[in-house]
């Protein structure tokens, strides 16, 4: 084996063609073999293997910087650099990342996760470079999907015009995570597929050969005609416009290929784009067949490339899906919309059901919100379906576009919360806080998958802006009520009725509510147990209840600890002058959360019953006060 | 006066040539006027009056919808839609916007105020109307330079494989605010200045005509050519690739010329670009001259074009860009980005002084982020300075591409606060809100001038993210010292020491805490006060000191009430446990706040010495309790 002999990303430099092509070999297998039991990115890894050891063959990593757009192609990077070793704790709490880490390795020299970011990372590091007279190159390797997003295209704006080493890799697969979509596309679908844009080259030669017998008279037109052909002919034509050298497009599984492009990339100065097309899951039949599917899996079996999955209930992104397309149905003025993620967020079945209100942006979260404030103001009520995460993204439009007309666009905010395995990059914990503050709006948060439903029926009537964040799980597996119903706005409800102490939940956290408090009624405590359901507005009745009642007040909410549920009551109580309570909120803390088992990571944070249980116990006089 | 007749948008359309000659020269002695008595952006407005009344002359607004990018340059629609009675209290309280505004107007159909967000905004009122059966047409017009903002190339990418009636208005100007940069505005100066872009297409027909006498073999190659020629020379190729018919370039003060051209695009089906060259100033030679002075600009003095300002001590972006010039002459690492406001944001001397550690990105937020965060990676100190609202479209790469990584990157947050005039659009009032909850991140904001410039040279000192805020005003005229220091990190600042009343009070705001404790002390109480300086990280220690006096605390923050300043203290209080304090907060609420000078605003909603000090006199029972 040869992947077995490599420590550093020096081995491979050494190795002949045909022992690289071995080493290509082996590595999807270990890839698919490693995958199938741990998860994780399988599809984007298995299309760059050649690209990944022809970089390395090429360039020398760490001085030469290797930036991963998006960051989930980097497996093979990982293995090459030495951590192959590692592999079987991929995505495992305080294991290998899925994403580069600079923690984990010095070939890892900037962190990525969200989209379209390598560009411009890549051109500060190649401007610092030329400051530091260093002549490295600074290279970024983005798909084409990730092209599209809009600080991509800033980037390439500003690198166009720059003198910089920067080597932009265009992993071209015509994929994103689903199916490509939008004008850049379509654009890199022609080049691709038109056979003649490097044979007409050669034409265009003879031709023009022949146009100085047509007249003297058209010499000084026809150079300029000869100049714009090579322009246009050497494909590329767009992103020569944009100031950048434009290699390619070349075979992204031909070592030899890939090696001599990458070493007349790296004689070139200035900008430069190298054009490579790859095919995603390339090597494993299964991942080649369901692109889609094995972009990001779970557990699965080798032979027959089926998800190994355990029996449970719906989770909420399907519930979410099932839900819109049930709304629809009456409501004819429900356009949905995602970015590049039709999958991912449960639209599938809408997507095919109602083609015409259905919008895949591309990835570009940005746009996909104002082009929903566009829609609402022409009377539609869109729904854009999006991972907390990448909202992050959008926040300037939620707040600038949206709420400041307060117009009816309805965010359902998936992977709200700590998702787990794709860890500090991919946690959904920030958005209360980035969206709690804007005027307007409306938040909730659903304590189950039938309550989801409700809540996307509720959202539906209220004519402004509105979230509905709900986590990646599965559901409860609770009863799914017939009708969906109105739910009152800003109410909290009672799940319990207690006089020692009130626990106020928001979503999942209501499960460790319901266990505190059963940890303490065999204390003879009976505990208030409020799912929150809204965070904006708040109920400030059922709050001066709480208030009056005069028992402690916990908050639990899977979000941080700034600026969530628990702040906005603490502001609430303030602003009403009510002082005196005991109130103690539980929530994240100030820092990256890392990746791992969601239950693992809510231990390591203290969000378990049984820690809050301990705490409550300490921080509480309890019974000897109340009984 | 023609502009004395117009009412309704209609009335123009009644117009001949001759009669919109006469109204444009109107038009543009009207707005010199007038905006020389209440200032404004004064030449995107001249740069468009021929353009908007080639627009109300072929399209009918409502039905028809006119967006307006960035909208300081919706000035000529408003008199067009007859609101040139109201033009005397354009910018006041209450008075005319200076942005498209939905409730001054049924022809103000999107509400605008950060750059590039029309084409969204436009491609989605299309839709709507074709999902609508409706054939009216969206109109979005935006600038060459709001055109390299992410979400407007997001917008494009998207928009050019749809089949909507979208048409997209480019006002090239060669400008945004500055001269503009990038790759986008180089292509566009090609197409512009090169006259041969248009004659030589005639050229190219004659010689395809030859083309078949040079061999019939050729003739499918030639046909391929004559297909890409066209595509080649009818310029606007980079739009077309995108999938848009490209109509112009054409004069933007030639109506004649506009209107065939803006009837011609009607005509077509399918999303359109027609490129317009405008000159920002038209017709005013001192904005001509000037355009970076006169793109927004207070009172004037009509003959000269001289402002009209009253002696008064340095802006704190004066100041800022005054220090952060003087650390870079000993620290080499400084390197200041700017999105498109060198002058806006205080960098014209550092451009100057620095020409090769200075980046202007262009409108790219997103991109000056993550660009900066490249930089940090490979060494430099890069200090973005950007208004506090625009830093809002970089949310995600603050967080994702900086914080996460921990890297030192400075952002100097200027127009922090009410900024007056521009109104809901442009106040800085939420930075705290969508920052202070991101890990590592450091957040400070001085009281004067002079510790704006020890904050910065702290900054530099800290390698890590840091937030500097200040606010759009002058400064305090205080003494600059000599020596820039260090300030403790995390430390507030006792301004005044006292028992009955502690009030911690951020930025400007100082100024009404300390009027708040005269007042207090003629009645004989004294008052502890604090400059907060820090955001975070939190200074526990005098935090646990006041709560230990026990005397009430309120705190003072021209920020929303939701998440900042005032938030952190009633999280830090509850997180140690302590209770029975009396803490009261003043800052914004929970509402957009409209334009009009920013005093007369603070006014509107409470944040004044007398407000306040009436409040907390019956909020709290003070003498009686202390003395």
């Amino acid at each position: 084996m040869l992947l077995q002999t490599i420590n550093h990303p020096t081995t491979v430099k050494e190795f002949n063609l045909e022992q690289k092509i071995q080493l290509a070999n082996e590595i999807r297998t270990f890839l698919i073999e490693e995958v199938s039991k741990t998860g994780g990115h399988l599809g984007p890894n298995l299309g760059v293997v050649e690209l990944t050891i022809a970089l390395h063959s090429v360039f020398n990593s760490p001085e030469d910087k290797m930036i991963w757009d998006v960051g989930h192609q980097s497996y093979v990077h990982k293995i090459l650099t030495g951590r192959w070793k590692q592999f079987s704790t991929l995505r495992c709490y305080k294991g290998l990342s899925g994403f580069p880490k600079c923690k984990e390795s010095e070939h890892d020299v900037f962190e990525t996760g969200h989209s379209s970011t390598s560009i411009s990372a890549a051109l500060g590091m190649a401007y610092a470079a030329k400051l530091n007279n260093e002549s490295n190159h600074s290279i970024a390797i983005i798909g084409d999907g990730a092209m599209t997003g809009g600080i991509a295209l800033e980037a390439l704006n500003h690198a166009g015009q720059s003198d910089v080493n920067l080597i932009v890799i265009l992993n071209d697969n015509e994929m994103s995570i689903a199916q490509n979509v939008g004008a850049l596309s379509n654009y890199l679908t022609r080049m691709r597929t038109d056979p003649n844009y490097s044979r007409v080259k050669d034409d265009i030669e003879f031709i023009l050969k022949k146009i100085p017998a047509i007249g003297s008279k058209m010499l000084k037109t026809a150079e300029r005609i000869k100049d714009s052909l090579k322009y246009l002919f050497v494909s590329g034509m767009l992103f020569e416009e944009l100031g950048f050298t434009y290699l390619g497009p070349i075979d992204g599984h031909n070592l030899e290929d890939l090696e001599s492009t990458l070493q007349q990339a790296k004689r070139k100065k200035g900008p430069l784009l190298v054009h490579v097309i790859t095919k995603k899951g390339k090597g494993y039949p299964p991942a080649e067949k369901n692109p889609d599917l094995f972009h990001g899996i779970g557990k699965f079996d080798i032979e027959t490339g089926q998800s190994i999955k355990k029996q449970a209930p719906p989770s909420y992104t399907k519930v979410f899906g099932d839900t819109i397309v049930a709304i629809a149905a009456d409501e004819q003025k429900i356009a949905c919309i995602t970015a590049a993620m039709p999958t991912g967020t449960g639209l599938t079945d809408f997507s095919k059901k109602y083609p015409e209100r259905f919008f895949d942006v591309g990835i570009a979260e940005q746009h996909a919100v104002t082009l929903a404030a566009g829609l609402a103001k022409g009377g539609f009520i869109p729904v854009f379906a999006v991972y907390s995460t990448f909202l992050q993204r959008g926040y300037d439009q939620v707040l600038h576009d949206v709420c400041l007309q307060n117009i009816p666009v309805i965010f359902a905010v998936d992977r709200a919360g700590l998702v787990g395995q794709d860890g500090e990059t991919h946690h959904g914990v920030f958005d209360l806080a980035y969206l709690r503050h804007i005027p307007n709006i409306t938040i909730m948060m659903p304590k189950d998958e039938n309550e989801l439903r409700h809540m996307l029926y509720t959202a539906v009537q209220l004519k402004g802006p509105v979230v509905v964040r709900y986590p990646r799980l599965n559901g409860n597996g609770v009863d799914m009520s017939e009708e969906l119903a109105c739910l009152p706005i800003g109410r909290m409800e009672y799940i319990n009725r207690g006089q020692d102490l009130s626990i106020i939940a928001l979503g999942p956290m209501l499960s460790i509510a319901q266990d505190v408090a059963s940890r303490l009624e065999t204390r003879d405590f009976t505990v208030n147990i409020l799912n929150a359901r809204f965070v904006k507005p708040l109920d400030e009745e059922t709050l001066d209840a709480l208030a009056n009642l005069g028992a402690p007040i916990i908050i639990i909410e899977e979000h941080v600890l700034q600026g969530g549920l628990g702040s906005a009551i603490l502001e609430y109580y303030e602003q009403a002058g009510r002082r005196n309570l005991k109130i103690k909120r539980y929530g994240i803390p100030d820092k990256f959360i890392e990746h791992g088992d969601r239950l693992e990571l809510l231990s390591q944070i203290g969000l378990t019953a049984e820690q809050i249980t301990e705490e409550i116990s300490q921080f509480l006089p309890l019974k000897t006060q109340h009984v």
